[in-house]
């Protein structure tokens, strides 16, 4: 079946519809006035769409052939002005002539199933559309490059060598006296391939700080201008704020780019002792916010007493603390007394060591491993973590099988269940229709 | 100067960058990983955008050649993923590499200097890219195709005429017997010249029309049901309107679409007498909104008075008027008495008679001379309108002088003068820089 759909947002000067299928180009004819039919592939025409004798719109036509283009079927792309009334009167032309209107990621779907792709760089594709900033733009295009790809097939490598070391030491196991003799290497390969995966898998902890912003909590007694710092943080930001695609608008977390990264700012409820149990329930959600932030911003206006600075370390445990000493406008810095701990001075309200502090926010994320490189593989994708996890545990009942001295024979199920699981995060088995809907609905019609 | 724009709306599957100028192909080359100084015209490659070795993208590259490009001069267009990132990403690696960000209708703009069009023509795209609706489509559609030019053409050719008449009848004007002899011919074909002029320039108001909607005013007595008449006609179509490119948002008119023509409907405050002032001050701009309707749907719940019709026949003189008897749901009908006005009858509450109604609205508006066909030439332009509205004035002084039997040489200034007015709407004078400032500031980038 051939499928059109709009690949543009309408209402720029130009609008894109995208047409894939056997009959792309036969459909096109009944429409444009020149005649493609035996066009060169890869070749841009000019000329009119009609209806009847109504001249819908000047457009340009690009002719691609099978299995030269993004879905590797024919397809056309249609360069229109970019008037809703015209894509819309073009689309319903098309779909009069013998189209259907695409379903979400439909074009994309199809270039999985034609082997243009497979199925982790065709999320990739949604990805990449998604991509908000430099973190998100490079592991988006790391995957769509084929990174997990490469580290999969490595892996699989890895697992066919073991089973046909399995498979050998069952060759041998009539001979009694090499009966589990290089166990030991055995061993050594499955915890290799285990940490490989592991890592994998604990790199989605990253991928997910980075897609949705890496948590920083900004924590402190009432008053110390918890606000004004958020503020001060966001102010030339704001703007771009708005911008960001799929900003969460439902809670009070303000989201911001630092050197191409992006952090997502809580702002918390003032820490004090008290007895009101109304405010106690707001400071246990303070402390459950810390609990969910890689970073934690202290913001002081006082030297802390060595209990409270007790307490701060307690509840920051685990966390990258950022000490800052506020309202620096305020003192006279030769009489200020240091603080124990190495702070950084700003002034929320002033504006003064705002930057300054970004920087450092952005180093703690760095000194967390929040960052990212081209070169580094981060898993981005529920679905790659869950195949991720379930291998780990396939392999985990491999590597216990073999350290209980079980046969070979007991421990290639598994072995073959661990392949075949990695293998559905780049769709090399054959994927359910059902994986391919719940994957494809997500993305954008026209791609 | 090469220039480079986004001519997409960012946010769907592809994003268009579009780049023209003579560098074009050599600023393309510096972030591009293909080779495409040596290709053919009207081409498509696939490959990277590239800064530096961190690749920013996969894309499809068009490449135009002067002057067979929609410029007149090399242009690229390169079709990336549509994320924001990655447009701007791309957009500022152009402008690094020795790009410009293009005005607003820059493009375009180059196109009429290079002659790939004229000016009306060039004005033609912007209101394409508006257009919203059949009617809007069609005569945009119809300007861009060179509409308007054919007939301005057309006036030139006998303005033209006109003034070697005038010269023959210098040459003669030494053989007394000779002079003013065929001022008949004279009178008669500026006369005709003067009321194509006039007819094109009174279509401004049609144009208008229907480029803003057609004003119906909906106006009765206080509780006939006007509000609950304007929901039922928007009922269907609300989606619709809130789609529409440009509605106005500060006002409570609503517009909506019949057959394709775009209609704007006016609630009116209800009509009664009264001596209440500030009443008063409701009423007196109901009759304002009667004066700007071109169509006055009168909703009655009651059989009028004489003197009640009376007096909305001089309330809505000049307007089409459809009479509509409301809240046919509470009547029966074999106990009705006719009015003696021609009536439609509906029930705003359950939507009966509604569509029949709409019909009628339309086919008062085709009376109204309101509606379009594709071969009729409609003025929606009031830089046009200004024009031809002055090059009436100077005909008008033309016409003036041959009958006042005045010497053709003293009515070939006002003659000249009426051939440049008419040549400032295609442009075909030298357009100062200022006017296509004004004309080209109002499209959107990338076009």
């Amino acid at each position: 079946m051939t499928i059109c759909a709009l690949a543009t947002t309408p209402g720029g000067a130009l609008g894109i519809i995208r047409v894939s299928g056997p009959q792309s180009i036969e459909v096109l004819s009944r429409v444009f006035t020149k005649d493609v039919s035996s066009a060169q592939p890869n070749t841009i025409h000019y000329g009119h769409i009609k209806d009847g004798t109504e001249i819908i719109d000047e457009v340009m036509v690009s002719v691609f052939r099978a299995p030269h283009s993004y879905t590797g079927e024919d397809s056309v792309e249609i360069s229109c002005h970019g008037s809703r009334y015209i894509l819309n009167k073009v689309l319903s032309l098309l779909i009069a002539n013998g189209c259907r209107q695409a379903n979400p990621g439909e074009f994309t779907q199809r270039a999985f199933l034609n082997g243009k792709m497979d199925l982790s760089q065709a999320e990739a594709v949604a990805d990449l559309i998604a991509s908000s900033n430099k973190a998100t733009h490079q592991m988006a295009m790391s995957q769509l490059r084929g990174g997990i790809s490469t580290e999969l097939s490595r892996l699989r490598e890895q697992l066919l060598k073991l089973t046909s070391l399995l498979e050998l030491e069952l060759d041998f196991s009539d001979h009694e006296d090499l009966e589990f003799a290089d166990r030991s290497e055995l061993l050594e390969l499955t915890k290799t391939i285990d940490n490989h995966i592991t890592r994998l898998a604990h790199s989605f902890e990253t991928g997910q700080a980075l897609k949705q912003g890496i948590p920083v909590a900004i924590v402190g007694k009432t008053n110390v201008g918890k606000s004004t710092l958020l503020n001060a943080l966001l102010k030339d930001d704001r703007a771009i704020v708005s911008d960001i695609h799929g900003t969460t608008r439902d809670t009070i977390e303000e989201t911001m780019d630092i050197n191409g990264i992006q952090f997502r700012f809580i702002d918390t409820a003032g820490l004090r002792k008290t007895n009101d149990e109304v405010e106690q329930i707001g400071i246990d959600r303070t402390i459950q916010k810390i609990k969910q932030a890689r970073i934690v911003i202290w913001l002081l206006d006082q030297r802390p007493t060595w209990s409270e600075m007790d307490e701060m370390h307690e509840l920051s445990k685990g966390k990258k603390c950022i000490y800052v000493h506020n309202k620096a406008d305020l003192i006279d810095i030769n009489k200020f007394n240091p603080y124990i701990l190495p702070l950084s001075m700003i002034s929320a309200k002033t504006g003064n060591g705002v930057s300054h502090l970004k920087q450092r926010i952005f180093e703690e994320a760095e000194r967390a491993g929040l960052t990212t490189n081209a070169n580094e593989i981060i898993v981005t994708n529920a679905r790659h973590y869950d195949a991720l996890t379930r291998a780990h545990s396939h392999l985990q009942r491999v590597l216990n099988g073999l350290q209980q001295q079980l046969s070979g024979d007991l421990l290639s199920e598994d072995l073959r269940l661990t392949l075949d699981t990695l293998a559905e995060i780049t769709g090399g088995q054959i994927t359910p229709q059902e994986t391919l809907n719940n994957i494809f609905k997500h993305f954008c019609v026209g791609k």
